[in-house]
């Protein structure tokens, strides 16, 4: 079986994009980053779902992105409520975290070379998205370019690395209905900016936003979050 | 003045890299990354030199790439010792690490992004070095290509980013001369992939031979390592 890395952040499109790379037939080794991020439940989240939907192993690596700062999703700035709709999605949000993605996409392609995988799959989304830049196309093309420069395995022509982001063109109700239709559990996914002390959603922001849209959407009772 | 992020190791050239950018007029933000190296006196000497050479701030940021794995930089693997240098640039040695670069200069990126700089200085150098992929200038062309579509600053057109790797072309010896005339104290760097307890340099891993090299050519004697 080929081998591919999945970036799992414990959220709905990530877990997803783990159950349908599994789908495909990829060995799958699932990498979640402790950046700092605000709740431990979406690292347990990403703990129970690497096991089951059966991820040859599953890695945490921690990066206290706190020490750069810049982002309300790793400082001490309020996470924005309440825009609706029509906001989310226009300008880019205090919540993006600076070269988010081009870091997390660095460890997973250093992961993927240290167990032989050329496949990074990431649960971008660029339609019920936030705005940010690092989750566009373009960005995914310019990584996957700079993997086969920045690497042995790429620089000895033993693979050619693709970053596949398979939800990119989905909307948030067609990634339920496809994460359904593998068996996905939604109930242990967690898809929020600021969830309470005991690691519940808090049903306002962007995110838990974007979520519920898609629930209702998909005529599914979201089962978690 | 304009700002810059520089990647300090505390090795031979990061060093004379943060030196260069201070003489070309940056106000340097200095950036290390504790990922597991062997001693501390690596990250000491980027703190004695962040200060001695005036950068505007030194952060360090810490990330265990021990948890993947894969290099004998990170690894309990033995180094490589006395390869002499016809072997030096042959081949990527073991010492690589895996994405090393991209996962580093992503780090810049996020820090560049936080204190508003768009110049990120590498140490990079592609002459006197030890074969890895992520140190050439069509990685390095690579990596600015993404920044500028990987961030808020690069899609809002504040500014345009720049890989800087001012010793790309030289030798170990012109390092040395440059650095030399521009104050460095060499005394208080490390360029050793296997210092002992009490971070003195082996000499023989092809890091130290370079660096005798280019003492050697330079014509003058090593205070450090």
């Amino acid at each position: 079986m080929p081998r591919a890395v999945i970036l799992l952040s414990g959220g709905l499109d990530s877990v997803t994009t783990l159950a349908l790379a599994r789908s495909q037939g990829f060995d799958c080794y699932a990498l979640s980053v402790d950046y700092g991020q605000r709740h431990r439940r979406e690292l347990e989240c990403a703990a129970f779902q690497a096991k089951a939907l059966g991820a040859a192993e599953h890695r945490v690596v921690r990066l206290d992105l706190r020490a750069l700062g810049g982002s309300a999703l790793t400082d001490a700035v309020d996470v924005p409520k309440d825009r609706g709709h029509d906001a989310i999605g226009t300008g880019i949000p205090i919540t993006y975290v600076p070269a988010r993605n081009t870091i997390l996409l660095g460890l997973c392609l250093g992961y993927a070379e240290v167990v032989g995988a050329f496949d990074l799959f990431i649960g971008a989304n660029a339609i019920d998205y936030s705005g940010y830049p690092d989750c566009r196309p373009e960005f995914l093309q310019a990584f996957e370019r700079l993997a086969n420069l920045a690497t042995k395995a790429g620089v000895e022509g033993l693979g050619t690395f693709e970053v596949q982001a398979p939800l990119i063109r989905m909307t948030k109700a067609e990634i339920v209905k496809l994460g359904l239709s593998l068996g996905v559990d939604y109930g242990h996914t967690l898809s929020c900016y600021d969830p309470d002390d005991s690691g519940r959603p808090c049903g306002r922001c962007d995110s838990c936003q974007l979520r519920r849209k898609g629930f209702t959407e998909a005529g599914v009772t979201d089962p978690g979050n």
